[in-house]
């Protein structure tokens, strides 16, 4: 790093902190932004603060937003029975590209992890059942992913909902569209042998 | 991008126009950001901002500085009579790597393309003869990368050069250490076999 100048070996060890960028594509990024149009530069640095000041999570479902509530929550045409539970916002982007869900989204923000330390009082758990409480929920579908993290909360929540008479179901695991048989690991086939339906 | 709040979006946007960031990697490091520490956030927006400020081009060989001339220029046991010419700044930092070579650099910041519309005006080749002129060079090591436009600069260059009597030499094309034949183009297998050299 010292064949750099301070300023680029700076920019050079901020940029390869991001998740996925390496000490080489962080140099590419630097060099890249050096030869950017001082006013692209601008934006870019001014778009990092503009989005860490503004977004902090929607106070009913956790979903990332800019307002007080995002805007799954506050559009009136959703449906407020059902509440699709996930890990991360980014799921919620996946579900919301499907255009055919119409209920809310609670959003975990995590899955309970003993390995990485993480209980359920670290995610977002207890306001899921506040939400459950105060609200005419009818059904909460959860849609972690399939990971044994992700099953383990998935049934965690499920005992906890299961008191309450609230339908719980989760979303279907097999074999992908368009996905090879063959590739596919022994867990998600059987799943998908388990889970299948008369044509 | 209307699934993201405002902020969001403009962020994914600002790292999507990096290059080698695709939709997808802008969007993980857009919500990767937001869920920095503020202050480590604070630090990369700054660290753009700084970079782009207080970096320039070294006043005597164009590579990249924050002083009036850059850290190979200023150091007095440097070689002043061999001059290495390269493409851009990230070269200088592969050849500084070697820790072998001990002359001067002098960054062109590209080649002549005439399919890109550069012409020779466009790079600092001018620059380069200023430097011939004014001071006692020996030898000018031409270490553009052995592409089309690589190759005719480097040539234009020599043939600039040849009138002052300038010893001109070009770094060796020919299989790369650890590489294996059946991986490399005619052309390099060619320029391997004509560079070869008796044991």
């Amino acid at each position: 790093m010292d064949y750099y100048a301070l300023p680029i070996a700076d920019l050079i060890e901020q940029f390869s902190k991001l998740p996925g960028i390496g000490k080489k594509t962080a140099q590419r990024l630097a060099l890249y932004v050096l030869e950017m149009d001082p006013l692209e530069v601008e934006k870019l640095a001014n778009s990092i603060i503009n989005a860490k000041e503004k977004i902090h999570y929607c106070k009913q479902c956790f979903n990332l937003t800019d307002d007080e509530f995002c805007n799954v929550c506050k559009n009136p045409n959703r449906d407020e029975s059902t509440i699709c539970v996930v890990e991360g916002p980014r799921d919620v982007v996946a579900m919301e590209k499907i255009r055919e869900y119409k209920g809310l989204y609670h959003v975990l923000h995590g899955v309970i992890s003993p390995i990485k330390d993480i209980g359920p009082d670290e995610i977002r758990i207890k306001e899921l059942l506040d939400r459950v409480y105060n609200k005419q929920v009818k059904e909460i579908i959860l849609a972690l992913n399939p990971t044994v993290e992700g099953e383990a909360t998935s049934l965690y929540i499920a005992k906890l909902l299961k008191p309450l008479g609230i339908k719980t179901t989760r979303i279907a695991h097999g074999i992908p569209v368009g996905g090879d048989l063959e590739y596919f690991d022994e867990v998600t086939l059987s799943k998908a042998m388990e889970n299948r339906r008369e044509l």
